[in-house]
């Protein structure tokens, strides 16, 4: 989805979320199982569309379907650091989205992982893809990172 | 629910299952969390109940809520081992079943594990308790483990 | 392990953490996942330890092994409230002791779920019994709770 | 990682492992939550070398690190169904290896979901890249797929 290698910093992203860690979210080798890192991903991205534009995830009649994720990892996490999840949109499409996050340890000012998953919005029922409601697609906007000559 | 200490046998349960274990189930002390027990008796029960009363989790007008739940640990398991799960039914209440687990590891005679949870059945919508379907309940008496003196 | 039925109050408690929850708490039904509780009492607990008693989870010479738990459930809970943890020590052992942890959600003064769990202190290499070291039970007498009649 | 998007079929891989679902798998929409996947790419991978290269996950003295994953959904899964794994080798490096995971949903021909993830091997301790033992290279190159012409 990106091609940088190099950990993004938290400068580059547009909104922030404090997100603690689990126990069992250390596997054997004693640091956070890379799976965990795409709870951390779904959970600050659904907790930012509860928030600001009034995603139910109980009743919305438009749900998101997760068709592709990834996650790169710079650096060991885990229990029982405190995670800030740093977010923005990389893409913004007539019904899907691209979203991508970032994760930092404690205070680092550089990620630890950073990662995307896209988002295709359907309808709950028939699950046919929906085009984005314009309070939806203005909110987003928000979250649009800036060209990357702009950084 | 029960006083016994000693490791419960197969032989004390009325159906099986065989779970496979994850990489994610052991923790940073190597074996499987204590929680991952929980996890697995859930779905040992529901798989009986989606098999042998036609349980449907997505559309069932009664579904089952847990209102308490505990286990105790006898040994050590973990990924890759192949757990069997033994289920047997404590008690048939008018509208709540207690479900009784036994988690063996590999071939092991002897429960590494067993537990309990107490499903109390409700309506979908209202959350109202709903007494036990006759089906049910004849599939379910199928389960019941005999008095303890009988073993 | 207590034979309280009623919901437990946040002034029963004696220490107090902030968790936050995951998108992938909530099951089919909507809500938080019965095993998901037992994953923050660890949580929970297991941050105290680090804390205030120096717990080191890779290399502290002693771990402690959980032998028993158990939880009752009073009402939901899920995705994306903020929980909090009551902690409170119900018995203060030889080499073990029972940890008793009530869950919050948001602003509630009264416990959605309360349980417990047994740690037994052992060595981490012959997983034989410790006793406590005294730095500990001193560190722990501060989560006993007083008696019931004290309430 | 590849180009492909349209959904591999179980000839297209090289071992093959089956997989229990668990209740706690499906999400608030009541499918397989997207994170799982990723659980059990794990799961697939490394069970397989421990049974075809002897890793000790508790002893071994090389262990393997995620540096990068990824994953595209084709179809929904979810518990109660059985998932097999197919497993194959996208490329041998000198010191890391790109595993390539397609999950299968009960009888399937054709993947619901298909991922990567690419392992650094490094001393255990030290955590510096280790080249690969040439018996894990002779192993590994029995799940390396053909070039994408001879498909």
């Amino acid at each position: 989805m990106t091609t940088e290698r190099r950990p993004p910093l938290r400068a580059e992203y547009r909104a922030f979320q404090e997100l603690t860690t689990r126990w069992a979210d250390n596997d054997s080798y004693g640091h956070m199982n890379n799976v965990v890192h795409y709870a951390l991903f779904d959970t600050a991205v659904n907790h930012w569309l509860i928030r600001h534009v009034g995603l139910d995830i109980h009743s919305s009649p438009v749900i998101g379907l997760v068709v592709e994720s990834g996650c790169r990892y710079f650096g060991e996490m885990g229990y029982p650091d405190l995670v800030t999840a740093g977010l923005r949109v990389a893409r913004l499409g007539n019904s899907s989205v691209v979203y991508e996050v970032g994760l930092f340890r404690n205070g680092d000012e550089s990620a630890s992982a950073s990662g995307f998953f896209t988002h295709v919005y359907v309808d709950r029922e028939s699950k046919r893809p929906q085009p984005l409601a314009s309070e939806w697609r203005n909110a987003l906007e928000a979250l649009l990172q800036p060209p990357e000559s702009a950084l």
